[in-house]
């Protein structure tokens, strides 16, 4: 059997999520039905993390096992074309049988859309948060250094999580405009259950003046969720990057 | 009466067009919805261009004449609540009497977004065309760049079109590449029926080497409709921007 990387793109905006779950349609699950009629055989896949309903991945991990000959590139073709709409088949490749989609990853980047407009956008409904009133990207940047480092993040952890080491290490955390789009960018080891929701909605906390720059060190050692901002909606949320080797420039 | 410049953008899936139709939704009667919801009173509007179904709007102005006193910000902000999601007001201001939002129109700037990569988009479906195979920027600004200047575009519109005189003035066509977001921009006072879409079509004939980068000044010359490349779907299409005056940077 052979051992297959696939990488995908999603629209998160119609699934429950990647895992399967019942009574609700999962990334997986039409995963899974892609690769049984691309191969004819149903394989059982190891995605590289769970995400929420209605966030989105610009890359996506997973790995599954198949005795199907294809080679790489007409796979990646056959399963793009018979993925929903929603979702894309951008990379196939062969991996050692010890390779394990969540458990060899070393890194992932996500980012933050936020739409920071007066009005609404057309385009980035379900893409976005829409933040209405001005928004400083200058403060958010200086705030979101702070979350640099190896901290124990248990403060920014919804209940529900399943983590029992609360320790994880931020590699970079940035915030950067482009017009009316502001974009928080958090690439870490691993996050926790909504860590990059609260880092946002703690960010917007800082916006509001609610939280100053200079507490966040504080905020993360008390451990306290209830000093860290809102969980913000999943809509804005992407995957943006899996790393299975650490690039240099993220260890600089 | 106030005579009102409301600047809109709008996502065009839904819509048959800008312009009123029988037996099918504009934008223009969501606009007029929600001008009398918010004034009282159903305006006549005139927008700055007719725009083909499906082909999308960063910006987009029209003007309406109303008796209601509210100011320009309040106005903004009601408008964009009650238009829907696909639509946006992003700007209302009070212009003086004789300003038509398309006879007062001196430029206009179009985008056409390619996504060029071998495996579909889950985000850009119906906002950019898809194009798997290799697309060679370089050679399509070069390309574009002979679309610039004062021409007789008569071989670039489609038959329907209600111009009689079809010289145009193109300030700028250029072809950008972001990733796998290959971005033609075109800049002119104005344009033919199917103008832009025919002229992507022909740079896309440029990529398969069907037509030369130096035989498009031919091609224009000859007026002749089959000599230049095909019209490719409104779906990349957006109104980017409306000047009603020219900038010092478009006649450099």
């Amino acid at each position: 059997m052979r051992n297959l990387l696939l990488t995908i793109s999603f629209d998160g905006s119609r699934y429950c999520g990647f895992q399967v779950q019942k009574n609700a349609v999962s990334v997986a699950q039409r995963v899974q039905d892609a690769i049984e009629r691309v191969t004819g055989t149903r394989s059982d896949i190891k995605g590289c993390s769970r995400t929420d309903s209605g966030v989105h991945a610009n890359m996506f991990c997973l790995n599954f096992r198949t005795g199907c000959p294809l080679d790489c590139r007409r796979l990646r073709r056959a399963l793009d074309a018979v993925l929903p709409d929603d979702i894309a088949a951008t990379d196939v490749r062969e991996v050692p049988d010890d390779f394990h989609a969540r458990y060899s990853c070393v890194a992932k980047r996500y980012i933050y859309k936020i739409w920071n407009s007066p009005s609404k956008s057309p385009f980035l409904k379900g893409y976005s948060l829409h933040y209405p009133a001005p928004l400083d990207e200058e403060l958010l940047s200086r705030a979101a250094a702070h979350f640099v480092g190896t901290h124990d993040f248990a403060g920014f952890c919804s209940a529900g999580g399943s983590a029992a080491d609360t320790v994880r290490t931020v590699y970079d955390c940035r915030v950067l405009r482009d017009g009316e789009l502001v974009t928080v960018s958090i690439t870490g080891n691993g996050f926790l259950y909504n860590m990059v929701r609260i880092v946002v909605g703690t960010l917007l906390s800082v916006n509001e003046g609610r939280i100053s720059p200079d507490d966040i060190p504080d905020i993360i050692a008390s451990r306290d969720r209830s000093r860290a901002g809102q969980t913000v909606g999943p809509q804005g949320l992407y995957l943006d990057r899996v790393y299975y080797r650490l690039p240099e420039d993220i260890l600089r």
